[in-house]
């Protein structure tokens, strides 16, 4: 039973893993209808796992549920990368600072280090307390800019630039709190606010480009 | 096998829905630990359906996965409801916003007739053309607004008023820029959207507190 469950577990993950880069890439088309029983033969594996993996996927919103229980590959645009990305960097902003509120009885180091880019995602929503938006951010993370990551047009540089300078601006705007004694100036908090989104959402096009590269290969 | 399929589809469709109600009144208290074969044996069912429950509360929001695979029930709190609905306010007006957008070649009715609650709700999430935030209003409205409707000390007239109130702004909104050729004055505009926004915050606070009530009658 062990065994079975392991194996279970084991072919849940690569099928989810393996349909997930074939719908990301094009590889698998718009709007491709799929049943269950389909994958289940092609694949080769019973249908539990499968029906696991659809579940799995609709939730993070690569594949739709028709009413006849068929399932269709979402439509991808930049606009649909835009408009998550968009989401993505409002709920990390959020975090980033909700988390630096709550770290600021020691006063944060002017810069911060800033570790490799999926570190940078993950320790945000790793930290989060609210588990709906830690899933979401986590989903986020690890399907949709894990695979912007591994375009083969990516540019680590500028996406590590980009980041660190969002690293610096709510990292200055922290250190200006604290120095304020706990005067946190709302108008100074907005426009730190304001100048982070608008590098992270230039970071966030850089990654949508990739993205539509790697589609039009 | 069919019928197998089915009986598993029905009892995964009860899990869900058991703990769900369970974990969101309060009667499994927050951070409760749960293991899946506890779980599969307190419910006399087997492991399989109790897996793809815990899959599906884990999207939710409902649980948490902890590293041993263990799951815990997530942290509910005021601010916990205020957080998840305030995202959901802000989906909610950018495809009301989208969707006026799109239906704007025939002149919009100056007011629009107000469905019942989770109408609104549902309409909005089932006309989105984005694959994951469609996922995400669907979720947080079939789970949480709906609960929130159910709860004894929620009052459906002001909910349904401050709705209401949201879609005449909006509605208003839409019909001033249709008269006003294309000229779409962003400041106008801007307005409509912070109104709204107020509302619609209103709104969802009635939620949070019908809410908190029931939780801790």
């Amino acid at each position: 039973m062990m065994m079975e469950q392991l194996g279970i577990k084991k072919m849940q993950g690569s099928i989810v893993e393996m349909l997930k880069d074939e719908i990301l890439s094009g590889n698998i088309p718009c709007q491709t209808e799929m049943t269950q029983n389909e994958l289940a033969s092609s694949l080769g594996v019973s249908r539990m796992p499968v029906r696991e993996a659809l579940i799995i996927l609709e939730y993070q919103g690569l594949i739709e549920r028709l009413p006849n229980n068929h399932v269709r590959v979402a439509e991808f645009s930049a606009d649909y990368f835009k408009r998550l990305f968009c989401l993505c960097g409002k709920l990390e902003l959020e975090e980033m600072a909700r988390q630096q509120a709550m770290e600021q009885s020691e006063v944060p180091p002017p810069e911060m280090s800033l570790p490799g880019e999926m570190e940078f995602h993950r320790e945000l929503y790793r930290k989060s307390e609210h588990s709906y938006i830690r899933k979401t951010l986590q989903t986020i993370t690890e399907i949709y800019i894990a695979f912007a990551l591994k375009c083969r047009d990516y540019e680590p540089e500028q996406g590590r630039r980009l980041l660190g300078q969002v690293m610096e601006v709510m990292g200055n705007g922290a250190h200006e709190r604290a120095e304020k004694d706990s005067g946190a100036t709302a108008s100074g908090s907005a426009e730190v606010k304001q100048q982070a989104a608008a590098l992270l959402n230039q970071y966030f096009d850089t990654l949508t480009e990739a993205i539509m590269r790697e589609r039009a290969r």
